[in-house]
């Protein structure tokens, strides 16, 4: 298993829209989480503007589960609202939307 | 079981300090850690001023809990180290150091 934790940007004139909208996530968009291998995901706002992000993946093979989840259409129409209310942080590598944070402590 | 998101500031001069001790926490804050019924606990660094942190609690008072590991002498030592190096967030709670998020999606 390995764990990520990610930050990115929110335009907080979004932020109301986003909360209400991760209230009630489209079950399709759920399912392909689960069918990738992501488990344990939880998202916390810090302000209006700040959204940080923990998950497990217990895959074999992150590269290709996200390319997975990527070729999906719902989940293509669920980033394509989401993705507008997002901004994503500087720093952060190529290729990424969500900022991978280096992890400093773990205890189990 | 509970779970948390936190954030805090870190004083970026004291980045490397702080990752330094983290690589190597006293056995006993650890054992506390563990005693006060925290699990899965991770620490992620956003650049070199702020931390993300997230927990499980799997206990049925977390208010005795964290006041027991308060009352620990080496825990206490701890945080003598490395309360200095934080830098807590403006909107904390009262009582806060470590400032506890809204979860605005959760997917086991």
């Amino acid at each position: 298993m390995r764990r990520f934790g990610q930050v990115i940007g929110l335009h907080p004139d979004r932020y109301d829209e986003y909360v209400k909208a991760h209230a009630a996530v489209w079950p399709g968009v759920l399912a392909m989480i689960s069918a990738c291998n992501i488990r344990n995901y939880s998202i916390y706002a810090f302000g209006k503007d700040r959204l940080f992000a923990y998950f497990e993946y217990v895959g074999d093979d992150f590269t290709a589960d996200m390319a997975r989840m990527a070729a999906d259409p719902e989940t293509q129409r669920w980033w394509d609202w989401m993705m507008p209310m997002q901004d994503p942080v500087e720093g952060r590598a190529e290729g990424e939307w969500w900022m991978e944070l280096p992890e400093v402590f773990h205890h189990d």
